[in-house]
């Protein structure tokens, strides 16, 4: 039976990878990797320093281009857009699985973070095992996600005792009442700093984090009021500089 | 300046530690490992394994007693049993850091999962350091929570295209209304079947496992009417057998 491993990476640092993920990358016989334009120069060389450093001899690498995704879609079309685009990485996978895994053979996708947290693999996986038109098994290794990732470089907890924490996208947060944002949340996808619109910035402590995990890691903290500014200029030059950012916010609601 | 290293070590699988960690534990000259009752065979085992696989030689492990819990506390005072736990813990940490590191050494505390998920060990780190009676530098690595963990060994993914993802406790679960229960919920914590009380059994698919990771995984999943009756039988057969359990599920809410 082909196999097919679905190898969460963590997110940023090479030294996020598992033991369990070492093990996986060593096994299989060959790779896709999505060409993702921008972000490409960085985060393909992570993925290539990774190949060097733990696959094994003889490995084979298939490239292809991520089918573009229609960003500019309203928030109603949203889960419709990446739907459309969820099932084009579908045919994509179930080529890779039909035509470059051999009988007995292995291959692997390299998620980025942990495969289960707003990533589309394991959706599109399951969409090709659905169809029917290719057989293989496939399994899951979990990764460290920018949310533990941030969590740590800050050392802060992410829930309080006995309470409840939640994930969320930039756009949701958007979209929250004030009264209606979770106590203690954070917030990834967010291209339009969400966490400076908040209604009741000071009610509100923030622990932001771009490239986290990275040599270009940045970090800032305080109450919304205080340091929203601040960090919507670091955010902007980054972004500026780089070309591309990756961002990610715990959101603490002050208690009492 | 003495350093402390808080390593999360993963939930489970001993092959869920990541780089980092295999690098911290390697950097440790002395660890404070805390006995934890009837746990005790199977996960301090694990810890002792990862220590002899990756710790070098000559460290130190100090053990102590982990503080007693008032867990028959009522729900009001959860947090203050929790609080006054925790400063008990305080105070082992800072006898370990004042008396067992040296003045530049490295000192550990191993954590289970990820340490920024439901554990009370950078709050108490940061107590001693608030008391500014020892001083110390320490920093957080990230390890694979069980939830990470459980998403990968159902394949399935924790948030829906969009969607906010929460998790919280068995407690909370229970106390929470019907229609306030979140689409995409993971449950940790929960020491009375809180899945099986819930008002709308057949609103939601529950994705549950007991021991992930280790070769005591049990994994059930279905719409909640038709399997919590399974779980229950599966669990209290799987606590007597072992004397304890550590179990985690996702509840997702049918759409529609
Ligand atoms: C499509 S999601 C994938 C998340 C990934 N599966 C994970 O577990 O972290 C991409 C978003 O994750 C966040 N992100 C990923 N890596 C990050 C990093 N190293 N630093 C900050 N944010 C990051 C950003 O919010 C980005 O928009
Ligand atoms: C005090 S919390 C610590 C969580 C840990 N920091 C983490 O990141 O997973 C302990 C709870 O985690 C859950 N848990 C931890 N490890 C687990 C495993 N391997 N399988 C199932 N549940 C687990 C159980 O709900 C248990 O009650």
């Amino acid at each position: 039976m082909k196999k097919l491993l679905v190898i969460g990476i963590g997110a940023g640092d090479p030294d996020f990878l598992t033991l369990q993920a070492v093990k996986a990358i060593a096994r299989a016989d060959v790779f896709l990797v999505l060409d993702k334009g921008e972000e490409k120069n960085d985060l393909t060389r992570l993925r290539q320093e990774l190949l060097a450093a733990h696959a094994r001899p003889g490995h084979r690498v298939v490239e292809a281009a991520d089918p573009e995704r229609d960003r500019a879609a309203a928030p109603a079309a949203y889960a419709a857009a990446v739907g459309d685009w969820r099932s084009r990485r579908a045919d994509l996978y179930q080529g890779f699985v039909r035509d470059e895994i051999a009988a007995d053979g292995v291959g692997a996708l390299l998620v980025w973070g942990d495969p289960s947290l707003y990533d589309s693999t394991i959706a599109a996986v399951e969409q090709v095992l659905a169809h029917g038109e290719v057989r293989f098994e496939y399994s899951v290794v979990p990764g460290i996600s920018c949310v533990s990732a941030l969590a740590a470089a800050h050392r802060v907890p992410l829930n309080r005792v006995g309470r409840p924490f939640t994930v969320t996208t930039g756009r949701r947060l958007a979209e929250t009442a004030a009264a209606d944002v979770p106590d203690d949340v954070a917030v990834m996808l967010d291209a339009h700093d969400a966490y400076a619109g908040l209604a009741e910035p000071d009610a509100f402590t923030i622990y932001w984090g771009a490239y986290v995990g990275t040599p270009d890691e940045l970090l800032l903290s305080g109450p919304v009021g205080e340091v929203a500014p601040t960090i919507q200029r670091v955010r902007a030059e980054a972004r500026a500089r780089k070309g591309w950012i990756m961002e990610t916010y715990l959101l603490r609601r002050t208690d009492g």
